[in-house]
């Protein structure tokens, strides 16, 4: 199951090199750091020769970039979707929180590279990204605030307490590893729990 | 006061021209990333000729792993000094990611660098370092034990929130600015007790 989660963002593209580019640039960003990374490096791990890269992209900030707009899309389809599953906003941000860990805890290369390897984006595409982004911490804030509207949580809940929730589902994307043996759905369903608490508590 | 503290990781290193190399590693990692930096860039930022890194490093790695040494030993005495301070797990607690959330924010880009940019020491350094990191994360884990064999912490608080508790100050690296006008202080007294209400949240 894990797998075939994983596999979903990728399974689009095509033909299957340009696929291969993709996974193999999410490799070496993942594994060196986009500044390391190399499009020989890139095209002999998608099994292609030292050029192989611009069969389908233009340069190693093209691979970057369309790694950035599939992976935000999907993180995103993934909180909306659990989102809408519930009604309160105490069960919403539960959803919320799940939904994004377990996102990133599957995910975790890709989690690495749309973390922490964005500043590999020209201005023009940071640009495009930057909503995605956005959009992804509205969602929370929203449901935060209608959480205290209502009472269910804490007044004291301003945007360093945003800022915290949001942390412990992104940074899942700096330690987790599959040889650590925690299931991603186990993870999500803690941190859901953990983020209702944090907002719960008084300042 | 910020400046004055954020300066204090780097105020013993002489000669001053051996510190400004150290600092301008520190913008060029922090900026780019430690693949992308190169040793005309560290010179350049230090006031120094394009080979002025040479005078006192033998390479960008060698700089990495001062500046790693450094800034881990000085962010596990933040902690350390800090649980010295208070008497019980959930004080001491407190106090810790009240310390290490501060240290982060203050030190935000010696913390982007030795949270995210470690993968550039070699094995050698790496296996130097790594015990600065296991102890820090050993000196949270001892506490929440403490605190869940008093009864003040759940007995669900495992490694997984641990890792949560972490994450709080460590994923400061990644998205404070001192332009968003959140003070460190303020910060860390905020997540403290954030990580507080997570352990003594039931599971």
């Amino acid at each position: 199951v894990q797998q075939a989660a994983a596999a979903d963002v990728w399974t689009s593209i095509s033909p299957a090199s340009a696929r291969r580019l993709l996974l193999g640039a999410l490799d070496a960003f993942s594994e060196n750091g986009y500044g390391a990374a190399t499009t020989r490096d890139i095209a002999t791990r998608a099994g292609l020769s030292p050029a192989g890269v611009y069969l389908h992209y233009r340069s190693k900030a093209e691979l970057l970039y369309e790694i950035s707009k599939l992976c935000h899309t999907a993180a995103l389809a993934a909180v909306e979707a659990a989102l809408e599953s519930e009604t309160t906003p105490v069960a919403r941000v539960e959803a919320f929180v799940r939904a994004s860990t377990t996102w990133h805890a599957r995910n975790h290369k890709a989690a690495r590279v749309i973390q922490y390897e964005l500043r590999g984006l020209e201005g023009r595409r940071y640009r495009e990204i930057l909503p995605l982004r956005q959009r992804f911490e509205e969602l929370l804030r929203r449901e935060i605030e209608a959480g205290k509207r209502c009472g269910a949580f804490s007044a004291a809940a301003d945007d360093a307490v945003t800022h915290a929730v949001l942390s412990l589902s992104i940074d899942v994307a700096r330690w987790y590893r599959p040889s650590q043996d925690i299931d991603p759905e186990l993870l999500g369903a803690i941190y859901g729990r953990l983020a209702v608490a944090m907002l719960t508590a008084g300042g």
